[in-house]
């Protein structure tokens, strides 16, 4: 028997009309359970004499699975389904975001002020001084999300529109968490330079820049180029905010285990994509050594320029304390691999190189998959940060001190909090605004 | 003396101690009216037993006339100026827009609806059929507004950035009137080609692309490239919103002159930069004759191409029933030059070419400067509806439909109604639907 499952990820919720009275609704979930649905949600929406209206939620694999349990609920039990709402795109429906106004206009006077004449008085007060567009405009709060779509989530080359609901996804937990106004810009090109000019034309626009799920090796020579010319905060999400969390995860770990992150300890990078170089790239910053394990030979020698090791998988599970794995492949860290006492972070979803418990029961002295992880804990408190400094970059120093702070509030048997923590965004930004100022105050000595 | 008087412009609020007994704040008020500043609004905040705080809402021409205004009051009142604020840099702190999620994201549940997992639902129903992504993200109510800034209201060539007050501005309009979601981009190049190839890149984030300020001639051609170009509505407000809302203005005019806006009638269009080759086009397209009066040549040809005639400023005065200016020179129209019976919408600011009552004095039937011809009584209207019908284009009869419906509303001596008319945009986007289901239906006839 399989022990690890992986759960069921589609949310739909089922409106049920069935007989209001003991014993109805037992047997409806049961139908719903033996057909492996996972019941999540449960509202009342009427109850009549005779019969009762319900909201479920329910979790399936995918439609045939949907099927299959609406043919069991229809041919099993008396429950009349009403009506099938995906609650996925029942969210979706107009999308997520909305440019909106900080205030109404109520009055005459208050249109000569937001707009013409008075208006032309703050263009000239910027013209005079370019740093008052600071104070009287939304480019100092703004970031762009950047993609053109050719990395989206596991789905690959989907193109820049098919990716806007991650964009507004993104742009969603920004403005959430961190106040934060940002605008997803997708750029229609697949020429690395194009994008890079597009991206520098428009930048002015925002006081950072955001790349987010373009495939590799672009997104490396995207980010370093803008880096290079732009004078204000620009971060590849998939690398350093994933990197920020797992750090803050690694962390975690070594406190729970009464270790110190000492500078002598080892990690396998498995897997050297846009994930595993940002992670191994941080874990260097950070002070650790790291063997990273890729075929690809630019991969490797990417790391090695940036002051990597690399080996082969066998050769890195032997000689490292922590192993971190980001290549995708399910399965691909076998048991027989693990050494006793070793740290295992399998991150890829929807399912790891090693399932937890299986690593547990090969030696691992701790062990888990990449669930929890979750970039969104690092990048609105990391740019937040950055704009509010007026950081001309999100330097590793910022990128550490988010993970630590990150990790200070992880609880009980959390690897890093939850991102609905009331504290930890807001850590993050002061934190990260600390790192800041001590960088300054040392480039100043 | 000058009758016509040029008002100030520039409103600061005084916050003032004043004794609380009868007669301080008559001669507070006559002290500053004497100075010419003008008193808009008084609040009061606080009485006590001896002196009362008000804020006095005083509008100047500019720093040295509120220099002296303050003086007057310092030596000629007992009153106390606490503090001077400019309500128009107050209004703009932090600036005017923000990118908002529609919805908060409370759960773990929400968070996988609108990101991972659940998000890459929506991607894949939106890369199996691109017209989802109507459905299910925010692109099809949204406008991007493009400037290069180099023509930012009267101000000229100040870049991008100065500009941004003003899209903002604009911005807050589209979000309050119509409920478009817009989103200022700025573009740091003044090479026409590479402007446009820019926002052809980025044109997969927005349903509809609002130029706004770049100067002539460029204005013109990247204006065609982009319609050519692009299979979405693109429109050069400060053409085409401009022209809307004076045609608006024009037919007001002739029902209150109790004339039918026929097909025999001339106008004079002095000045064919953005504004007035927009208006010459419009006016046109509505079957009017125009006679365009400017000495730039290729200004000329332009509208000589688009079926409009050229000539001299006497001789155009001489033939035509209206005329409009936009040339942006106070006084160019001398009274000797305005026929008996003649329409004169002298629109420049802040001072016109020729003052409304003068012109009446010297024989015109009707005349009014710009002030009210204000374009967003237009744009936001009008993009809705394009974007509400999935509209590949904004056309001549869509500006046409919009400006009925704003001149239908005005009332009184209203040449347009105020942009705070509550039926006003709705009734321009309801006509400009009309207007597209008239084009559709004739299309495939």
């Amino acid at each position: 028997m399989k022990k690890n499952i992986v759960h069921p990820e589609w949310d739909i919720v089922m409106e049920v009309k069935s007989l209001h009275k003991p014993g109805t609704l037992g047997k409806l979930l049961t139908v719903i359970g033996e057909e492996e649905g996972l019941i999540g949600d449960f509202t009342t929406i009427s109850i009549g004499k005779t019969y009762s209206i319900r909201d479920i939620t329910v979790s399936v694999y995918d439609k045939a699975h949907l099927d299959r349990v609406i043919e069991a609920v229809h041919k099993r039990t008396r429950t009349k389904i009403i009506a099938i709402k995906d609650l996925v795109f029942e969210k979706h429906k107009g999308g997520k975001i909305h440019s909106t106004r900080n205030e109404d206009v109520k009055t005459i006077s208050d249109l000569r002020y937001i707009y013409t004449p008075g208006v032309a008085r703050v263009c000239k007060a910027i013209v005079e001084d370019i740093s008052k567009a600071r104070l009287y405009t939304n480019i100092a709060n703004s970031v762009g999300i950047f993609t053109n779509g050719t990395r989206i989530l596991g789905l690959g080359d989907i193109g820049p529109v098919a990716g806007m609901p991650v964009m507004e996804g993104k742009a969603v937990l920004y403005d959430q968490f961190a106040g934060v106004s940002a605008t997803p810009i997708l750029i229609d090109t697949k020429d690395r330079d194009e994008f890079i000019n597009t991206v520098m034309l428009v930048s002015p626009t925002f006081g950072g820049i955001h790349l987010e799920d373009i495939s590799t090796p672009d997104c490396f020579y995207i980010e370093d180029e803008l880096i290079k010319r732009l004078n204000k905060p620009v971060m590849h999400d998939d690398q350093h905010g994933t990197a920020t969390v797992t750090l803050a995860a690694i962390l975690t770990v070594l406190r729970i285990l009464g270790r110190e992150p000492d500078k002598n300890i080892v990690v396998a990078q498995i897997g050297l994509g846009a994930a595993g170089y940002g992670i191994a790239k941080l874990l260097l910053d950070f002070g650790l050594k790291v063997i990273g394990v890729d075929p690809n030979i630019d991969s490797q020698n990417r790391l090695i320029e940036y002051g990597g090791e690399i080996d082969s998988l066998p050769e890195a599970m032997t000689k490292a304390e922590i192993v971190v794995s980001t290549t995708g492949i399910p399965g691909l860290i076998k048991p027989e691999m693990i050494r006793k006492g070793q740290i295992i972070l399998a991150l890829s979803n929807p399912e790891p190189e090693i399932f937890p418990d299986e690593a547990i029961e090969a030696g691992a002295a701790f062990a888990d998959d990449g669930r929890s992880i979750n970039n969104a804990l690092a990048f609105p408190g990391l740019f937040k940060a950055a704009l509010e400094c007026g950081a001309n970059s999100i330097t590793a120093p910022m990128k550490i001190a988010a993970a630590k702070a990150i990790s200070a509030l992880a609880v009980d048997d959390e690897l890093v909090p939850s991102i609905f923590n009331p504290k930890v965004h807001n850590n993050v930004v002061e934190a990260v605004k600390q790192a800041i100022t001590l960088d300054i105050q040392a480039a100043t000595l």
